[in-house]
């Protein structure tokens, strides 16, 4: 059973290998709130799954040591366990579907693991795990139903009421639901009047499902770029310890995750997976009732493969008006480029690509059209490029 | 005169506003040494530069506080000194050149500055600050070339050996040479024996070449991405600083610098900008004779426009294999698209962009030229695409 007792001794045994994450005020995410961020991507592994893991590895007996451990995660899960097994001298095996990113195969090689990629998604890597366990005497390490795996990560609770014993709320990304239940448990027994909120991505909203309707309910597929929190189906005990100890569970969209993650980019210069930006997202986008409160995020991990985050810069740039992309139907005849491209010069728009392309079918027969992608300032500095083309008697054939 | 006194009571001082930065150990950039970050992107506004100005302000008369500050700078000075006035009660003006990033001004000016935007490049913004100055009698802040300054970046120093006293070299980046003469001044003060590194760019290599020739020498232009030490003349007491306590300076190249920003990003989950990586980048290509040593390197800012670090990491996306651009000849009739989209599809490479181009100069008259761009998982992934494409019978133009 989960108490405050075996969280603080999760948290003295944690002392061997964490590296501490103080609190960074930010209060620029939201000016109607008062936003601390307890930053776990800074955590050594890049994010909080080390602690249960490796609490949970300590409290095996001799004889499960020997046997090592096996584990199954595409993620921050399996580079917790590899490090904290390593740490404690245990053999690790980790199984991984072999669609996963190489660069989080390699991360979990480097912190000491086997590696057993298997055929298919994470169903496929998860069932050879079992088989494993049940063939080779490996003790399986769930990523979250497990209550010293809880306990673990119940430690941030303690970390975050020791820094700022008078915060009011603390929002944290929901997938599984380990971290929120030993965050809320942890948090709620010193603090009996703390709200703990969560948040899960509106395409894979497993726990908020489960909290309404009473139940745990599978869901068919999962679908956003939060990898980390894409969890179909929460665990028992999980589910439990939410029922009674997490106040709302809340969902963001994409869209809105990318947008944290860009503000704690240009604000906080820390980079955070899809999954540790979720709690931002909520706070920044009010989808919590903390106006005038002191509130904790919890940025659970920064493990975030560099395509995405290129693709999140790349929608943000877009978003705030510095990137814009313009469609020009020019009359086929020599002179037009130089045209346009005095008009982009004068107004300091930088060119990054030109596409230009006769008969187009959005251009009439005799002319033809100029695709266009430019950085800009903002949308003012657009809007002004747009009217100068359109002054000179170009037409603008869309901007998106 | 600077002081070890002076640098001490500058830390004192500088207790009120700065927000702790604890050392990071990073083994993974370099297994040749034992790296350990000062992570300073992670100050308050984004860099170091708050300590040199927060405490050269609270060293002003009263006279002059009443009088208000000027300080001209498109970057980090500018958001120091605007945060340290404001924090003092002190008016202050910042003179940027129009063409700074909008990011900057935004920044600054939301710090409580008032702002002067002034036509031309940053020597317009100088000349500006000099005549207003002159003009209205406000304090004149300079970005390096002051002892009180130089006193409060020294405290980097101090903090460095309270809390790895072990080290036996720091690295630092260079730009005017602030920054380095207070920490190689207070840590040689205190361990005469440690070693203290400059790194400039490339394109930018002022004090390194002043130290080589023994005297100052303006360079005619600067051209880096480390936008921050792109300064085209050192002080005249940093020079005499560096002279007496720098051992070397080395210089770095753009490339380098942006696979330092990379490596930060994936590894530490940190965004450093150009000027603040290149301690890094120096240490990661053994520009510096640190094997087998403790080495700080200190991070000197995280300032970093969101444009350039889009292109930083899509250069370091290529440059990994992980976006790959391919140039194929096909023969012009139906059915060649498809043949290549089910070898891209078979073999997991996932499409960015295509352009379908007739009569390009490089294809045949009766062929025609398709460009990709994909995302690819590494260069051995990259191989066996190209070869599945040559095994089908397509010619590959070029790739890049």
């Amino acid at each position: 059973m989960l108490t405050l007792d075996k969280i603080y001794s999760a948290s003295y045994k944690l002392k061997e290998i964490l590296r501490e994450t103080p609190m960074v005020h930010a209060p620029d995410l939201n000016p109607d709130c008062d936003i601390f961020l307890k930053p776990e991507n800074l955590q050594v592994t890049g994010s909080f799954k080390v602690r249960g893991a490796y609490y949970k590895l300590s409290q095996l007996t001799e004889e499960e040591k020997k046997r090592g451990v096996i584990a199954c995660s595409a993620g921050n899960h399996a580079q917790g366990v590899a490090l904290a097994a390593t740490k404690n001298g245990i053999k690790s095996l980790i199984c991984l579907p072999d669609s996963a990113p190489i660069s989080k195969v390699q991360a979990t090689r480097k912190y000491g693991a086997d590696i057993c990629l298997v055929d298919g998604v994470y169903d496929d890597a998860y069932n050879r795990a079992i088989e494993l366990r049940d063939r080779e005497g490996y003790t399986f390490i769930h990523p979250f139903d497990d209550e010293n795996v809880i306990a673990g990560q119940g430690t941030i609770g303690l970390e975050i009421l020791n820094e700022h014993p008078e915060i009011d709320a603390i929002v944290v990304p929901v997938g599984g639901g380990g971290l929120i239940s030993g965050v809320a448990f942890a948090a709620k027994s010193l603090k009996p009047d703390i709200k703990v909120y969560g948040v899960q991505a509106k395409g894979a909203p497993s726990m908020k499902n489960a909290l309404e309707h009473g139940r745990i309910e599978m869901l068919d597929s999962v679908a956003t770029i939060a990898d980390g929190i894409a969890v179909k189906e929460p665990g028992e005990h999980t589910f439990e310890y939410c029922t009674k100890y997490v106040d709302e569970i809340v969902t963001v969209s994409d869209d809105e995750i990318s947008s944290a993650i860009l503000a704690l980019i240009e604000q906080q210069k820390m980079i955070a997976e899809g999954a540790g930006a979720v709690s931002v997202a909520a706070v920044m986008f009010n989808k919590i009732p903390v106006k005038g409160k002191k509130v904790a995020c919890l940025v659970s991990g920064g493990n975030i493969d560099v395509t995405i985050l290129s693709r999140v810069i790349k929608r943000g740039l877009l978003k705030s008006g510095r990137t814009c992309n313009l469609n020009i139907e020019l009359i086929d005849k020599p002179g037009q480029l130089q045209g346009v491209a005095e008009i982009l010069a004068r107004l300091g728009g930088n060119v990054i690509s030109i596409h230009h392309e006769r008969a187009n079918e959005g251009a009439d027969v005799v002319g033809c059209c100029l695709r266009i992608v430019l950085e800009t300032k903002n949308y003012e500095h657009i809007e002004q490029i747009k009217q100068a083309l359109k002054d000179a008697g170009y037409h603008l054939l869309s901007t998106y």
